[in-house]
């Protein structure tokens, strides 16, 4: 077996990502020689300690991070300016500090300034969920092939950067560097658009009068009850996704809307060459995802 | 063996759904003694005859509908006109025709007025389906556990309705009846606009500058490659779709996109309340779907 790459790896926050990332740690003994896992409730480190997946809890996240040689933030990323305030007294000189936050910008600007001179801090974001959360969400393969999106700021250790790929690498992942501002806008078109107009429409057809809405949960064919599991995701995940990423999304999002009054006018008036050229896109996109192994 | 409801069944067109119902019909042989495949090119019906999803195979709708006690238009919605013109002097009397178009008020404007005396006409939709079309496509069980909508028009002979019911029952599928305008206006919402606005979300991410378009394919996380998957279908088909629910459609879609635009506002200003209870409603319309086992 490989040294470990830290000896004290504490996640604040143990849902679906940082209970994968437990799991695969706990499992490979090669990320950390010890793995601490905070919550904001007793109940919730209660069923940690009864899954295994943590060698120690702690309600207190300054106590969880004192010792620690690696932070992992895996709460929703509105909690992060609070959490980041509670621990950044505590951090141990030397310590990486990183998260696993689907915006990067905003992380950059609510944790950066906290974190302490000699204290690595090293975003990052691994692709990868299900509409599942909680610790009992996680799984060990849920990295797999995926690709995780490290975005350090400028002079950042170089050293610290490597860690936190291997950590990645450990559990699966493909990793890659990219400039935080870039990852926002990326991220706002592959996934929180889409997770935009999932909820949306969902509750478009909730609206419906009452016999409409009942059929349409009787008879959701393919389409909609694709969108409904995208909208089955965590609410205040979300919620704090699209509060910060706010300018990437509203851009992506009035893109998206030009596209669609275009395709309402094609719609409208029978343009059928419009309407069938937009849907070779899509066919053409799906085409290549396929080809790079993304779908 | 129960006694064949028919027998000799035309199917117009057999691509996903057409020869699907083929494979059933060949397989159980108690739908129809005999099946009869037409499609609008010989390459096509050589394929299902190297398949062995037909028992007979003719290039003119007129010839193939010859003699059919029951036919089944299984072409895009936009071509069902010219076929029913082609066919109509050549149905036989007291033969049944049929459709599984995804639009019902259409194809009764269409084919309705061509439907000749003594012949019985019972439109219906089956709702099911899967991204890929083409005779290569279709599988036995594409109905099971799946709804199939009939809407047949006021006065329409009843041991008609019931021999069409009875085909979709032995095809797997469950049957219900309803109106068809209110049937285009519950597939507009479970079915229609989702496939606009993933067509749509595709053409949005192509047009992105070359840099960030790679990257959307790159790092396509799991929003994005699900709507690619239901962006994949067949071109033609969604066109006629679109065209021929164009109220209905325009309705939804203006709905979905008033309820967008509030969401971005709630965005823009940071309201998160507002934000959090749309997706929680989002995740009770889920809860619903699988309490209703359509998940």
């Amino acid at each position: 077996m490989a040294e470990p790459l830290f000896r004290r790896l504490a996640l604040l926050g143990i849902g679906l990502i940082g209970s994968s990332v437990a799991r695969i740690a706990m499992e490979r003994r090669d990320i950390a020689a010890e793995v601490v896992a905070n919550a904001r409730s007793q109940a919730t480190l209660d069923r940690v300690l009864h899954l295994g997946i943590a060698d120690r809890v702690e309600l207190d996240p300054a106590k969880a991070v004192a010792g620690a040689d690696c932070v992992m933030l895996c709460a929703p990323v509105g909690a992060y300016a609070a959490l980041a305030e509670a621990i950044s007294p505590h951090l141990a000189p030397g310590a990486i500090i990183t998260d696993v936050g689907s915006t990067k910008v905003s992380v950059i600007r609510d944790v950066g300034p906290l974190v302490p001179a000699g204290v690595h801090f090293v975003p990052g974001h691994p692709l990868a969920g299900t509409e599942y959360s909680g610790p009992d969400a996680g799984f060990t393969t849920l990295f797999q092939n995926r690709w995780c999106l490290l975005t350090p700021p400028p002079g950042t250790d170089a050293e610290a950067v490597a860690k936190v790929r291997a950590l990645w690498e450990r559990c699966g992942a493909m990793v890659d560097q990219m400039d935080p501002a870039h990852h926002d806008r990326v991220l706002a078109i592959v996934s929180h658009l889409p997770h935009l107009l999932a909820f949306t429409i969902c509750g478009t057809a909730d609206d419906l009068e009452g016999e409409s809405r009942k059929e349409v949960l009787q008879f959701a064919a393919t389409g909609f009850r694709d969108f409904t599991r995208i909208a089955a995701s965590d609410p205040v995940m979300w919620r704090d996704i699209f509060l910060n990423n706010r300018e990437a999304l509203l851009e992506m999002l009035a893109r998206f809307t030009e596209d669609a009054q275009a395709m309402a006018r094609a719609v409208r008036w029978g343009d059928a060459a419009y309407i069938e050229d937009k849907i070779h896109r899509g066919r053409r996109i799906r085409k290549s995802l396929i080809e790079l192994k993304q779908a």
